[in-house]
């Protein structure tokens, strides 16, 4: 039996940490990957014995679970930074602390072990999209679930563990304060002006172009403003949604080109990249003010840099790739490659 | 002419970035610190013409400002985040944009090109830490200026481009949100219960001394409640003080001491490892309230880790070594290298 993980606040700022002991049982990040070995991997095919017991998967007709014949397969993660049943710890006056209870899942996104998602098709990267809009909607409505985190790391700069592709989700006992922050300022100019300050902002720049980086019918994909990150990329729904759970049918393949799109165009400018997928979409059971202030959007966060003193001391970035210049780039990476009209589905 | 940094504002969370792309042309960061070679160091004694003219420094009498002699040296930063003179840029509807205006400097901190802080004795250490306090005193008179932060990179993984020893002070137009929402909830605290909720917090630490660190007459250093990365140590007066730029005399040494200690200890527990310093003092010209209720600290951060998506994404961090893991470990280090009495103060 492990050290409970517990949910710890600051003081006196009030941000919460997950300590998490039994994670560091995990195995070592990867110092480098051309070192990872294919026959110690528990993604692999034949290796479903080394993981938890799937949760989910994507599998051939009448392949039975946990063996092979999955293209895309969901599991518990083995270290988990949350558990459903985790006693409360004791009270430790000055301080808040609560038990850190909770799901964290891995999706395993291809049976194959050497694929960057940069080398995904756009069918594959739809079917690893909808895997992720399955596990949001089975998380969210799990008791206590206040919001629900998914996120990829590819690249030990980008802070994997594991080479294998795979993206994880965490279901939270409380709603970042980050993400609380938004969807609060959101309800704010919602309130003030009548409309979604997020849908003015894809309007804006999908008519001044300068940060517009790829548009489809259904999504923009924008360099932000504020970076954090050189390259941070954001692609959001071009019609107003809170939810990314509801993202389906044609709109779900749209994402998928624009996706696949944004990783070619940053791999052909910037070669294999470490980098991150962050899902921001609402807290779960929220206001009908919030639904329709608030709106999701995936960004993908290339770690080109490392954060200093200064970002982890004060919360504000230093970023010396203007987002104007980035998206400049990325707009001629596409021209160049000119992908085919069919997979970008404009 | 280089092009004018901006401050911007993300949408729709209302996050600062600093967008500097002259910086891009600063040196690489460290890809390897053992290739770096000393010659080529604009920091080390003799090349001095190579960095802008000294700003301050604590030099041997006699010696003349911009040439060997110097045992710390203040120099304006060569691709500053933020300067003083820089236009007012346009606006840009829907965001928020501003001038990144104010100060960025590099604190030499000693002529030995090859010396991690750890290897500074307690009186080197008590210089730089003058000087840091020397430079906040003389950023924060500056018009302008809301809030000053000084930092320190060491190691590649901590974000250092140069291996010299040195820190970093930025005298910044705006409160960093971090710092304010800390302001605001000690304030809240004060208000609600008469006192510091930071003084209660080291008086219950050094009471129960689990996560103690280290305590002498002026200062108790502790392993964070709630930390960001592993071993994250905080380092507090004991006594209520809001401004760092106060704190002089015996009380400046016993900083000096502590900061020798948890160094020391750092290195004994983990190997030479790659850290960051954060000073939290208060912001520029606040009220008497937010002087008695907010209560300056020195964060030492080793960065072991990479944050990940998680982290990008929602600002919650997962730390996988408990507090009280950290501080028995750094007690076991300082008791076995039973540093001397004297230099520990207490």
């Amino acid at each position: 039996m492990h050290e409970n993980a517990t949910l710890r606040r600051s003081l006196p700022g009030g941000v919460w940490s997950i300590v998490a002991p039994h994670r560091s049982r995990r195995p070592q990040p990867l110092a480098d990957e051309r070192t990872e070995v294919h026959s110690g991997c528990d993604f692999c095919p034949g290796h479903e014995g080394s993981t938890e017991p799937e949760v989910a998967a994507v599998r051939v007709p009448g392949s039975e679970p946990n063996a092979p014949g999955w293209q895309v397969r969901v599991v518990p993660n083995k270290y988990p930074a949350l558990e459903l049943r985790t006693p409360t710890p004791a009270g430790v006056t000055p301080y808040r602390q609560t038990a850190a209870r909770g799901c964290h899942e891995v999706i395993i996104e291809t049976p194959h072990h050497d694929r960057g998602l940069a080398a995904f098709g756009v069918e594959e990267l739809e079917l690893v999209l909808s895997v992720y809009r399955q596990r949001l909607q089975a998380l969210k409505a799990r008791r206590g679930v206040r919001a629900v985190a998914v996120f990829r790391n590819e690249g030990a700069a980008a802070g994997a563990s594991q080479k294998h592709a795979h993206s994880q989700v965490l279901a939270l006992p409380l709603v970042p304060r980050r993400l609380a922050q938004e969807v609060l300022a959101s309800c704010r100019h919602l309130q003030r002006r009548g409309s979604c300050v997020t849908c003015e902002m894809i309007q804006h720049e999908c008519d001044r172009g300068t940060r517009l980086v790829k548009e489809n019918r259904h999504f923009a994909a924008l360099a932000s403003f504020a970076p954090r990150f050189p390259y941070e990329t954001w692609i959001l729904p071009k019609s107003h949604a809170h939810d990314f759970a509801e993202c389906e049918g044609p709109e779900l393949h749209s994402l998928a080109a624009v996706v696949k799109d944004v990783l070619a165009s940053l791999e052909a400018t910037l070669g294999r990249f470490p980098f991150n997928f962050v899902l921001q979409t609402a807290p779960v059971r929220v206001s009908s003010l919030a639904e329709r202030a608030f709106h999701w959007r995936l960004e993908i966060i290339p770690r080109l840099t490392t954060a200093s003193g200064f970002e982890v001391g004060t919360g504000l970035f230093i970023v010396s790739v203007t987002p104007e210049d980035a998206a400049a780039a990325l707009r001629s990476a596409l021209d160049a490659g000119s992908p085919s009209p069919r997979s970008t589905g404009r």
